[in-house]
């Protein structure tokens, strides 16, 4: 999960000097925000540092970051001309800054940790490229589906396509482990993910090249964990809200299972952190394959001596385990 | 659930003269509103229009509702001296105007449908008036949990006193059935809302006046639908991400559901808006006590007609089944 980003005072002091999408694009600046976690913290895995609207603009959606708000899309999908105008896209050239930045932190972490690489999910991704940013009730996104699902279909499709070439171009690059993020597929019921997500998503994992782990992650989808699980994914990675010991029942044994520390509980004194920390180890207990991370992104306004004290909690409390 | 609202222009044209606190606090007007959409369609029953944050002032925390923004806290409670100073209210006659405006509806619907009254459940509550307002992770109301149990436990007993009066007064002045909304608690694990929520809960529905119905409702909650049954409430309402069929099996025979329609599919051609309402009856047949709803309140936008359609829809199939 984002391990870097505005709650680390090296990041801000960067950021301070550099807009956010340049630093995604300057390979230098992505792999030194990719190490400033991995520099800091004990963790077990460096996720390369990116924005998942990133591989929309050589499809042709605009995108831009206005200063303190969320990511807009200047160009929004409404109709079937905007889908057909949409262009498949060569990950190593149209994005050849993040697949440098790939080498080249693999080469700097030199194997203390594997590296992973990701992208946003097919839907998450429809759904900002319809409301044209953040949304609170996706209305365009499902009024698409239900007014033309054929429209909506081939948006997903084109979106499936460009994943899994990107996700293929970045294992190619040296990412050593995959996260599909579909942060945004809680909104939907579990009839609407059947029908307008779920082929997508497996072509998407029947597709990615599975040489390396590819981790499946839905944010606020307990009610969709049966599907999700069925869609694919080597790891399942769920938030807090989806206890551990449920999520693994619903799974079953044959997969990992990634998660689930609300971020939230890293503001709590530190004797309530061991507490949380420790409680999401006792509901993996005794299964293996449990991958302990937080339920979704480090928050702004983190303190990192929390997020220290969670690496070192787990690494102390599975070594007594 | 919100059947009055921006979408209706009887309403727009009214809330174009007066301001929606004025509105909310002026039984006539409150009256004239409920009464709306009751005139409209065919509906089975009216609910009371009013705003969950009002009864938080004569407790002695300020709300104001600015122009296109959501309702706003001046004074937010952060601390236990915030906490010591909230007061007992005295419902008949610090909210004397919403149990005018109840005797005035019942009074005005002369027996055709019955009326609904409703609260805000003591968690949504309690975010709110830390929070400030409207929040995205709740990382202020979460924080003090951990950081300063007690402190929250305080301010939930406090609300939980407040709504249970609140709730008992509107029964007195009319209310044939009551709904408590805990729009936010979908963002609790269930460990929290086990600790800090359930206790509050159970002695609210234990407390409050069960000579009419009482309608438990959550938001984006299908993971803690156990523990929401186990507080209590004769019906217990869902949203669209919790299968109907699946909520029974968990709730268990003997008590009703209200649910479960997207807001959002009102946005459809008029065939799709048919097929999800007789796939949401489907899904309750056979079993007694399903009350038809949405899932959440009707949003801006929504075509007054999809909300006719969908009364027809309903009353249709139900007189067939």
């Amino acid at each position: 999960m984002r391990q870097a980003g505005r709650y680390l005072p090296e990041y801000r002091a960067l950021r301070n000097k550099h807009g956010f999408m340049d630093m995604c694009k300057t390979p230098e600046l992505a792999v030194e925000v990719t190490l400033q976690p991995v520099r800091r913290f004990e963790l077990d895995a460096a996720i390369i540092f990116s924005d998942i609207l990133l591989p929309l603009e050589p499809m042709g959606i605009e995108v831009a970051f206005a200063e303190g708000d969320g990511p807009a899309i200047r160009t929004p999908i409404r109709t079937k001309a905007d889908v057909d105008r949409l262009r498949p896209i060569a990950p190593e050239d149209d994005m050849s800054f993040l697949m440098e930045a790939l080498r080249a932190t693999r080469s700097a972490l030199a194997g203390k940790v594997p590296l992973i690489g990701f992208s946003g999910a097919p839907f998450t991704l429809a759904s900002y490229a319809i409301e044209g940013g953040g949304s609170k009730n996706f209305v365009l996104a499902k009024s698409m589906m239900l007014a033309e699902p054929a429209i909506f279909q081939r948006l997903m499709e084109a979106l499936t396509d460009m994943v899994v070439g990107y996700l293929n171009a970045q294992v190619a690059s040296g990412a050593q482990a995959l996260q599909v993020f579909d942060s945004w597929v809680g909104a939907l019921s579990a009839q609407d993910y059947a029908s307008f997500v779920l082929p997508h998503m497996k072509r998407l994992f029947a597709q990615v090249n599975h040489s390396v782990p590819v981790i499946h992650f839905g944010v606020g989808a307990f009610h969709l964990l049966p599907l999700l699980a069925e869609a694919g994914g080597d790891v399942i990675g769920v938030d807090w809200r989806t206890p551990l010991d449920e999520a693994w029942r619903i799974i079953g044994g044959t997969r990992a299972i990634q998660g689930n520390l609300d971020p939230v509980d890293l503001f709590a004194p530190p004797s309530a952190v061991e507490a949380r920390v420790t409680d999401v180890l006792s509901r993996a207990a005794g299964r293996p394959g449990h991958i302990f991370n937080l339920g979704h992104g480090v928050l702004p306004g983190t303190p990192p001596e929390a997020v220290a004290l969670v690496v070192d909690t787990v690494h102390d409390r599975s070594r007594r385990a």
